[in-house]
């Protein structure tokens, strides 16, 4: 950053779902006020999923979780993330609650993102990838197996390999215009790690989005995910995630893959591979013959906390990005380039 | 109002419960910007009752509509009215759980209290008559009989008479000192309309209030019932409330009592008689008796639904003050002081 006035006006989205969209926007707020969280909608699972299903509304919680990391109010956004330990509301975040609230008083999701926008004074704009009530269906062309529903889907073990799965959504989705534009119009636009089948998956094949990937003007790079997933992403490589990012989007629109190259201690990954989760090979042939360029760099670091009561997060806080380190390793990237 | 510029700074609190403190808050915010409500802290009924049960916070409701009453946002007005129809959150008001959860946030009710305040952009303070956690206790001297909690007392039918009864708190109360410098500093103290049993005994019987009523300058001004209920006050005068509300505060503090003579239509009255509520009736030889002055006005009206959904608000608005009316006649009083 060796021109902050001119690094502050960088326009980047963020593209991708809750944790790893959080982490990376948390570091890059510091780079520019013109950021933007393009969202998964497909969400139906714990407390975002009954509040679909018991008061119809459209999924909360990963919009809540981007406009925790782009708020600047220390108190709004422990607020937004506490969750009830106790009672009724046992294991609902408040912010899922408060964009339902907002939701059924202003009579739509995007007005309810707009007015929490302005109650957390969030910097930068959390752009829903579209509006429609969507549930993500997943099948294999061939088998009979069917899945419904991102629940399903995230806790699923796989029989066949999802390399070869159609996602789709039920029904099939408009994209939000403001999502397409904030792809458009972006300098950067970053493909967050996430879950390739149950996060990344159910945006990346909304109608347009590929199209407005290809069409971008934007530098557009995928930070690879750091361990696979065990049933759905097992084996799988830099390459491998690379690969189904793009073929979600229907497009090779990638111009770099970023992914980690250093190694948690002993401890950590033992206590992943108990799991049967182990780290994201590096398959430097491979990924050599691709379109795109891999960049490697030292990656891991501690998630930072929304609140001490939030042991979802907690409990998967082991092996993660430093949302700095690749924060910089981007904006470097971009830099090199001008 | 002849001189609004002297009027936006005279100091009026509000003392009272839910509903009545409502009206009239709603109405005063426009005469000043120095308006205090001192709310009940012993609720323990409804949406109320089950998050002090499930979670031990501070009962919630009634300094909820007092923020309501006092905010100038129309968004967080409605939100905070806003109750769940469904699900398992039905019948919940949001602005009860919005201050739950920044009581668990913040660690008090009364840091709650001060952000709800300050993003509901309130005119004037809310300050909850204590912060200790009570229910009401009333007994009766050599019965048997003891009801223990609001909820209770609010739905009993009185066996005995209860302007025999003896009203405490479990445990004692400390008044909160910001609610005995609101009644001490203030130029007019209202008593507002509400459930005596339930909401104005419980806040007038804290240590402390009855001396600073007695101790302020202010005038004091009581706005006796619109309707008697039944089991409770049946039969009850205009005086008969005026004394209680004195025998709670254990002191003869009231300079005016402000009572309805306006009749309300003979179907609205009809339809109060099914449920054995009839108009209060005013005993003006009683009334002559007393230290007060009794004043009379037409001071029936509709009340303002802070939200369409609040259909608990809307069952109850049927006979109402008018809190145009009451705050018109009683700012008068004040001037004809001065």
């Amino acid at each position: 950053m060796d021109s902050p006035f001119e690094k502050s006006y960088v326009k980047i989205t963020v593209i991708g779902g809750g944790t790893g969209s959080f982490t990376l926007l948390q570091a890059l707020k510091k780079y520019t006020k013109q950021l933007a969280a393009v969202v998964n909608m497909s969400d139906d699972g714990g407390s975002t999923g009954a509040l679909r299903d018991e008061l119809g509304v459209l999924p909360p919680g990963d919009v809540r979780q981007c406009l925790v990391a782009l708020s600047k109010s220390p108190l709004m956004r422990e607020l937004f993330s506490y969750r009830f330990e106790e009672g009724t509301f046992k294991g609902h975040a408040f912010g899922n609650i408060f964009l339902t609230a907002l939701e059924k008083t202003t009579g739509s999701f995007d007005e309810a993102v707009a007015a929490a926008s302005d109650i957390l004074s969030i910097s930068g704009k959390v752009i829903p990838a579209t509006l429609d009530n969507i549930r993500l269906k997943m099948k294999w062309p061939g088998a009979s197996i069917i899945l419904n529903g991102q629940r399903t889907i995230s806790s699923d073990y796989f029989k066949l390999d999802p390399r070869r799965a159609i996602l789709s959504l039920i029904p099939n989705a408009k994209p939000n215009l403001m999502a397409i534009a904030a792809i458009e119009q972006a300098d950067i636009v970053i493909i967050s790690p996430g879950d390739l089948y149950s996060s990344l998956g159910p945006l990346l094949v909304i109608d347009g989005i590929g199209e407005a990937l290809v069409k971008t003007k934007a530098i557009k790079v995928y930070v690879s995910n750091l361990v696979t997933k065990y049933g759905q992403t097992g084996g799988f490589t830099v390459a491998d995630h690379a690969n189904e990012v793009e073929r979600f989007a229907k497009a090779k629109f990638l111009d770099y893959v970023l992914y980690n190259k250093q190694k948690p201690s002993r401890l950590v990954s033992k206590r992943y591979e108990k799991e049967k989760a182990f780290l994201v090979k590096i398959d430097k042939k491979n990924l050599e013959k691709y379109h795109y360029r891999a960049i490697a760099g030292d990656l891991l670091g501690e998630m930072a906390l929304p609140n001490k009561s939030d042991k979802l997060i907690k409990k998967r806080s082991l092996i993660r990005h430093n949302g700095e380190a690749v924060a910089k390793a981007i904006v470097e990237l971009y830099d090199s380039k001008l």
